[in-house]
């Protein structure tokens, strides 16, 4: 079923808004398997509008529209799918019913205007909008199927959740399942050339790679029947990818490093601390991101100048002297100081040079040390993360704490399973 | 000049990534006075994008794409347009030798694919790249203009601002010149019917406010014929927007509040440091991604735990078991605490629930409290920061600190002029 996506707004051509219905329905029909391939915007221009409708069904099978159903004058997309399908509107007497419902309970005045929005084209598929006035609905002649929703995000959304999923899986009989794989310290195109073969082999289930922010993820997909057909269909894919890429896979289906971190924390039953110098607390910000890491997070120093590194967490002089704050020495102090200052299990420091200034030829900018220090595994790494591009400060400081929760990460996997030696007693 | 925008990319019909490029594009578009009248996104493939190339032109006079000029065969973008206008690609040796300087720079090996991101049509000119390797370019042949653009986001603004910009406005004689307006502590539709009298009746300059995460910026652009003469129709609606809207203005062309904030400290030779409970660190990672920000910032402390506001901050025991550890009086003594512990001249504090659980009836998900800590003043402010939302746990933290950032301005303006009294006494 070929399918494309025609959203109708001048609001969108004038870069007002963004067009994220677009990027929600392509997600939601490509998770249905349903094929998209191509999206267009028009404005609130009737002819356009029709000739927009022409290119999109002389090229795809369904069209699904956004935007347009509203009430005033130049809200005409309804009006010109009955035209194209010679498919006149009439009065939806249900539909008057709940916009009527609707102004009543917001408490506001029902215009003669409204009424035009429960005008609908005779045989549709009405799908009844829960947070709003517009209903929508899907019309099919002759093979070809408009499917109309509200434009706005949160009205489009809901409708999309209660009425259009189920109406389309309906239509096609099949769920699409997705599991993913986090994999950080390997780009993209090193990802890809590795899982190449079983890309290009597999059709059911894909495997998609994609790429954020020094991280890449690995989309599995089955069409199947149901999810436990899914879930069969892609735990052997989820094992080869892992043998395929040892020691880079840091979870399945997590949300991020952060989420990782604070799951494995809560598994070991042990509390982190940080100390942070370049990086300024992005460190903390990203773990207290994750709902309840105040279990297993304590404390965060951001301990921007050598007094506060000296002072709060027990750094001394003369590492500071000999060695610099961006030093192996100083992350190594500054970890060991902030884990007995918060009493925690295990810390990790963060000390480098973010740019734009600052750098010199023995230590430039993207010269980063972490330290992770723990009574099992202490390590300090040195990290160059400056590519020369422009305005990298940011690239720099999400790098050097990406890297930092994954050195939490490995030495969290080194940590003694908690009590085992008392359940080896017991025995 | 009619204009569409024809965006390039599979990642978009799959709904991996949200089509900003469109909208960054219509928005800046809009402002040269350029009209746009369609938006069309194609996937990586050769027969439907030249068949999308093809209805682009049969109604517009100017194509803006986006995307496909990567190193990879699937990268068509280029190629396609040749074949449209009967253009052969030829080798463009400054592209090349632009491309080898960024691999050599970036510490990785060159490909022969990438050779081919520098082959480009005879004619053409040439945009290039100053955060990656494909460079742009416009073609014109008999009236119709392809302009091709890279399509990570960062690559495709950055060649617009240097180079794409400039060609339009020399096309069309005139320039753009704008400047923005912050504005923090009233939402978008309050700015807008503030402003409604002159943003509807001025021409020259053009008044637009836009809302993201909090703010309002309210852009204000004149088409003038040279610098100067946009900055003379623009300074007196900046003066009418300030008269209109006191209180709210942060800064005029400022980046964000952390940089108002930094460089009003750098301004006023003051030091600051933060102590962040709910917002676990973000206050800090705000501040400290400002370069230069460590010449007025020395120390943030994330005390997640009470132990750590008692033992770090010094926060007394009896004001953590009386009133807990979310109230004002904690809120007062973390910034008081932080403020001695890094000898700074101002300190902030927040203490609040960011849900989504740990929520009371008396003590609310969204109930923040934030103190400010000066010798010249402090206060402490309540807020309630929750609408309800799902997932709003990041919402409620980057509102805390932008409240936070917005109260420490608010103290700093209020901050004794440095050597006033001394300059009183020479007199």
């Amino acid at each position: 079923m070929k399918t494309e996506i025609l959203c109708v707004g001048t609001e969108l051509l004038l870069g007002d808004i963004v067009n994220t219905n677009a990027a929600y329905l392509s997600r939601e029909l490509a998770l249905l398997g349903v094929e998209v391939y191509h999206h267009t915007v028009v404005g609130d221009n009737p002819q356009r509008l029709a000739q927009a409708l022409n290119i999109a069904f002389s090229r795809s099978d369904t069209v699904v529209m956004t935007g347009g159903l509203g009430p005033t004058y130049d809200d005409l997309t309804k009006e010109t799918v009955a035209d194209y399908f010679h498919c006149p509107l009439k009065l939806h007497q249900p539909s008057l019913n709940a916009i009527e419902d609707y102004f009543a309970r917001t408490g506001r005045e029902l215009t003669e205007n409204n009424k035009k929005q429960a005008m609908l084209p005779e045989g549709c598929t009405v799908f009844p909008n829960s947070c709003g006035t517009a209903p929508g609905f899907a019309l099919t002649v002759e093979s070809k199927t408009a499917i109309l929703l509200p434009g706005p995000p949160s009205e489009m959304t809901a409708m999309f959740e209660l009425s259009v999923r189920p109406y389309l899986e309906k239509r096609s009989q099949k769920i699409l399942v997705s599991h993913n794989v986090h994999i950080f310290g390997l780009g993209e195109s090193h990802v890809e050339s590795l899982l190449k073969p079983m890309m290009t082999s597999y059709c059911n289930p894909t495997i998609a790679p994609y790429a954020k922010q020094g991280e890449v993820r690995i989309r599995v997909t089955a069409s199947a029947g149901s999810p436990e057909e899914g879930d069969r269909l892609i735990a052997p894919v989820l094992g080869q990818i892992q043998a395929a890429l040892p020691d880079v896979v840091y979870g399945i289906d997590v949300d991020s490093l952060q989420g990782a971190v604070v799951q494995t924390l809560m598994q070991r039953g042990l509390k982190l601390a940080t100390a942070e110098s370049c990086t300024g607390g992005l460190i903390s910000k990203r773990i207290t991101e994750i709902p309840g890491s105040s279990q297993v997070f304590d404390c965060g120093i951001c301990s921007y100048a050598n007094s506060i590194k000296e002072t709060v967490l027990g750094v001394s002089r003369q590492t500071l002297c000999r060695y610099g704050a961006v030093s192996p020495q100083t992350a190594q102090e500054m970890a060991r100081g902030v884990r007995k200052l918060a009493e925690a299990d295990i810390a990790v420091s963060t000390t480098g040079i973010a740019g734009p200034d600052g750098g010199t030829p023995e230590k430039p900018v993207g010269l980063v040390y972490i330290a992770v220090d723990s009574p099992w595994y202490s390590q300090v790494m040195e990290l160059h993360l400056s590519r020369g591009r422009k305005k990298e400060r940011e690239d720099i400081r999400y790098l050097a704490s990406s890297h930092a929760l994954n050195l939490v990460l490995q030495a969290l996997r080194k940590a003694p399973q908690p009590d085992e030696s008392d359940c080896a007693e017991l025995k």
